[in-house]
């Protein structure tokens, strides 16, 4: 995918672990809108890993917590009519692993809208490798108001 | 704490993101029996927020699911009467972000057994930063069995 994320067009200097365009040491998440959906495409890392060969759940759960909660921004911005996401932050997030995540190929995510109302949404997300979905994800995240530290997040 | 934590004990080639002793570039999570429970400090590094200031949802996450598997796989362990922890996996987790959590300090993990099986325990694990709980887990952790490629993973 080399058109921009919405990481990179909205936040380029965002330095979040898990989807900061600005972070060195970061995963550099590259979220895509596609119709309904958002997508991206991951390269794991071997120091990713849980043991050799699988992905770390608690990578995993970066990945599908910062992407789902982009989706949300991504749409909270377009039903809201803005020409920004606005800055959310993940109120909670359930992570489900389904298989072991294996590394040796590129995994996808694909995450969507369950709900929302004018400030939240809750978002569902998959973790695809090798085409059999290893781990889901259910978070509910947030337009954060004035005064909130994550207020200009990005 | 300069005491051997569980990792170091029985897992010390353990090369997980989270909590392998043997992964440079990983979290390096320290789990140590106290007692029903069982604790873990950490120190955040700046790579590792979300928003200046501010732990990414992700490495919380990470965090909480590797300390939660390893008290689990501790019970196991004491309830079998096992010399070695039985290798678990995460089966699921849910995180809830309660308020920001500041990087500005070393933060606490603690986590205790809610029920169990012979084979598998439900965690929940609270994370304490400043004297608050800024984030919680509830997860499912599960000893693999032999042909699981997680069941040598120490």
């Amino acid at each position: 995918m080399s058109e921009k994320s919405i990481q990179e067009t909205y936040a380029p200097n965002l330095a979040c672990f898990g989807c900061g365009p600005a972070n060195e040491k970061g995963l550099h998440i590259r979220s895509i809108p596609r119709g309904d959906e958002v997508v991206a495409d991951f390269e794991p890392q071997t120091y990713q890993e849980a043991f050799p060969g699988v992905l770390s759940g608690g990578i995993i759960g970066t990945l599908l917590d910062c992407h789902c909660n982009w989706t949300a921004a991504w749409h909270l911005m377009k039903q809201n009519g803005l020409d920004h996401p606005p800055c959310t932050v993940t109120a909670e997030y359930s992570i489900k692993l389904l298989r072991p995540t294996p590394t040796d190929k590129p995994i996808h995510l694909v995450a969507r809208i369950v709900e929302s109302t004018e400030d939240r949404a809750i978002v569902e997300g998959e973790l695809v490798a090798h085409d059999k979905v290893c781990a889901t994800c259910r978070g509910t995240f947030v337009a954060v108001k004035p005064g909130h530290p994550a207020y200009h997040r990005w």
